[in-house]
């Protein structure tokens, strides 16, 4: 049984880490912080969490019996946080941004914030475990993926090869529900009188999240030039409250065959245990994957064979933070990869 | 006062129809039909009608008393009924599908519906006024666009020749409340438990909207080729009542200079009384355009100038249905283009 | 043409406000004041109010030339604003609730604030023009009721000396969108992630509306004694954005007649022009309320007729507040009293 | 491991049946029925099912080797399945209306449906299990309570021998989210363009669920007059997918004193592993019992002791409906009584 740690453990991804690690056969939080509901019990704070008698302490809490610690705080927190726990021999899973982009100019740039332990950057693992799986075995730190990366990335790698016959770079075209974008947009921005019967794109050609894609679409390209160009992001709010829909436009310079990428769709999911591929012809929807850590995939193609249409459905707050922090975990420690997520 | 009929007039276009003529100081509604309302008063089956002394009539109703008749039926009654009321000399405005398409079999294959009365498809006038605005004046019969065809032509024909320097056909990701996509998508795709906290893509690729977009594209392609290719174009179910946001993607070959593309628009909207620009640098969100008849337009470009996206937000129900009818009932009949619409 | 200033002109009820009043034929607004959105057209702030050239002043714009000041602002504003505005001979409808309740202890206990004006409370009309319609004629200031208690009222006094027969205080179990109740519960409770998919009750035995709605029961009891008792009153949070719904449960120590009633209600609403009654054995929905200023009236009685449910519709942000200010503006200048509002 | 049957296990009860019983330790699916979607895989049909080999079957499948049946079909199937299965010796645990009122008369009216089978009612066994524990243990039908009884009689049957002060049947003003009002109320009432944005009461006084209250509120009566009268109860339709909140009135002819009530609470919930009682002064959510088998209550009076409001909260397909049934099968079956739902 291992011992873990949670900073933020009140927010949307803390407590999502609290339910699912309450059934989780091999960890239990020993210390789970919350500034707003520090000396309360978490069952007496959020109903809905099993029973237990773990309290939420301050942020000062003792973590030295911790063999992990998640970091569900802002960006500025897991930069002070991480190199002190790392010192201390504690492994820490940051659901942060701060370890994902290893270019510091774009990193200062797209975060408009000063990065104080640069020399991370080139240990971090990038936590996508469907490819980063070996690195993660023996990772002191993990930077978990951003919500709109992990839904972009899945739908993008499996072409594998094939990407090196793009004639354009991806367009990414992301719809989130409010409690994954909601943090990163403008102020009122997730009022319910706002959000309610309304929709609308934020941030088009500058999100954040545009960079890392970028980076990973291209550290992954199994082709040498490793070139795809500047991905084209647009994230949109939806009205409800949880899952990531990504329609992604891939313009090939030649027709690719049908058969050829189901063939290597089916070969992902068969290697990697939350991937769900769809039904030919069936795009997956949110329902279908809200509460679960599973990444469901759709496509398909013109006529021409050329110009493809991948849709992948997770749920952000699970396999696009949470969930896919635990399955990190779970590949550190030497643990069933599926365990607390099923 | 000209007199008007309505067929269809309970469903969510008729009730629009009904609301807004209430309102229009030049055209009166003599009739108004419903199967499921007949006999009724407008104002007893739906209370937030003005009261008025109109009573539902069922579909054989007497319309020879009409000037203009709009039929809000489905396709194949408007393929019944359109000769017919031409013949009594009754002018129709049919928002129906079924007039939109020159060519027949693209017609009957997207339609999966024999065309009964292909001798109209010339004479059909397209309504939609920002292009067709002089055409309208004498028609005899238009055909109202469709409610994604008029959110992406709104949203592509405004960059005019520059179309000829795209190296890729647009795309199109659309996404419409209920409203507007349910009567098109599978059954029970509107029940409330299906649709909530939902979210998904349907008919990619293979919308009947999608001809019906390419078609009037190249037909106002002020440039000698007038090819364009096939637009690519994904419709999504939003969980919401009202409202189309399109996000249209336009890769060109060359730079194109911002300048010259908010020139284009603000001329568009100077001549248009429902196109609304957007501020620079702003998207329109939907509650921006619902229960108007505005098109709410806003754009952005990547930093090669190469890479456009176009946002444009209507209500599904006004400006891309029963709005736009009455817009085009107004020109036909020489009335301010806004009556009844603001 | 009188004119209007609007304090506090860019909340939700400020904003329906200027929507309404743009289409008034005998008012017209001259300031519009906001400190968020100072210096900003109320078109660019706000782009589905109709196109003008006001300009949102800062809190300190010179209102001297107003006839009528609308104070859209919190209750200690309102207490600061309306004694300067009337001295300066400026009328005033307070859309706070600091002029409602007439006993000040009460009403201090209740708002958790103290009263600077005191003087002004046997002064102020309580604008409900249903029953208050004579007084409003000339008044110069005009306490705008809250919605709450315009839904509750609006459902209970049309009874009038039937209740004398009540056997308990009547149970008023009231379901608000957020728009209305979200300013008045605790901090995050309008956050779209809370609200979405939730629904509760708050405050209940506790509300600051109970002793208004106790209050103007008693005052407009046609009966000698005036004793109604302490009307139960609980509120909850319904998620959506707009409406409140109000189930009142009366028992009378005696049967009373269905046709006695629906006389009492029939003539309610021939009297009044926003009354509207739901034909027998009917209940109004929301939507048949929403954005207009009409409340919407249904009811029916168990077998013994003893026990009666009244159920009123209202839109919490038009009849329950703006709408019915510019209700109040109409009968106090002699306009008619639909003027703007229909 | 005993064998199960479901009948009807496409609909809503009854995939949820089948997501529960698949974490089942003691209890295996072995037939599931669905006319819809028979011959296809559950995961197939349901992607958000866990992966399973089971196929569903037509309503003619073999159930000899099932233990227990559950049946999730309208009232009439059930009327015509239960009889010929206990003559197999199976046990049935009815979700559907049919076995829980026993005056035949009552259920013939408020059902519209002729009772083929009423030699069952004395035996069936109502499956409240907070009420009739011991009787579950070998009952061979168990008629398992409606949604809005489950969330009624949790709230007043814990006053106990109280309830004898009562000066008026209670008045129960129950909120219900779609899936569960859904099935009940007129054609289309669940359509999304209906539901979304709006709220409103049905059936108040005439909805088949205000008998079954009766008759268990008088059963249960510990005090021996028995007598409580008509309680009154008013469903509504909430815009949300699941649960139901039900507001309840209780008014004594004495002060009750809060001490005595938190005791009886505190009892109820040591006792019952699904009854979690709110901290003093709290309601209970939607939120806080969605997906759960819990029913959360808080309580509340006035100033006088003898106006009492109790609020529940359910998820009506997990405690209303198929996690009822679980927690029955395993009263039956003597597996722990939490088994499956936690």
């Amino acid at each position: 049984m291992i011992q873990v740690g949670i900073l933020g453990a009140a927010g949307l991804s803390g407590q999502e880490l609290l339910q699912r690690l309450a059934g989780h056969p091999e960890a239990e939080v020993r210390v789970a912080t919350s500034t707003k509901f520090q000396h309360q019990g978490i069952h007496e704070a959020f109903p809905f969490l099993p029973e237990s008698s773990l309290i939420f302490s301050g942020h000062d809490a003792d973590l030295s019996e911790c063999d992990v610690v998640f970091l569900a705080v802002p960006n500025k927190a897991s930069l002070e946080y991480t190199p002190k726990l790392l010192e201390q021999g504690i492994r820490v899973i940051d659901l942060s941004g701060v370890y994902r982009i290893r270019d510091i100019k774009i990193f200062e740039e797209s975060y408009a914030l000063k990065h104080s332990s640069p020399e991370l950057l080139q240990e971090a693992v990038f936590g996508l475990p469907e490819y980063f799986r070996s690195s993660l075995s023996d990772a002191r730190l993990v930077a978990n993926p951003g919500c709109y990366p992990t839904g972009a990335l899945l739908g993008i790698l499996p072409f594998g090869d094939l990407l090196e016959s793009l004639d354009r770079p991806p367009i990414i075209d992301a719809k989130s529900g409010v409690s994954g974008a909601g943090g990163r947009v403008e102020d009122d921005a997730t009022n319910y009188v706002e959000v309610n019967e309304n929709f609308k794109a934020y941030k088009a050609f500058k999100h954040q999240h545009q960079p890392e894609i970028k980076q990973y679409l291209e550290d992954l390209s199994p082709f040498e030039s490793k070139t795809i160009g500047e991905p084209v992001f647009t994230p949109y709010l939806l009205p409800l409250s949880r899952g990531i829909l990504s329609g992604i436009y891939l313009h090939f310079n030649r027709r690719i065959n049908e058969s050829e990428i189901e063939e290597r769709f089916n070969a992902f999911s068969e290697e990697n245990p939350f991937i769900q591929i769809m039904p030919k012809g069936q795009f997956p929807d949110l329902r279908s994957t809200v509460h679960s850590n599973r990444c469901a995939i759709g496509w398909a193609s013109d006529s021409s064979g050329s110009q493809w249409l991948v849709q992948t459905s997770i749920d952000n707050l699970v396999k696009g933070a949470s969930g896919q922090a635990i399955q990190n975990m779970n590949l550190i420690f030497g643990f069933t990869e599926t365990s607390g997520l099923t």
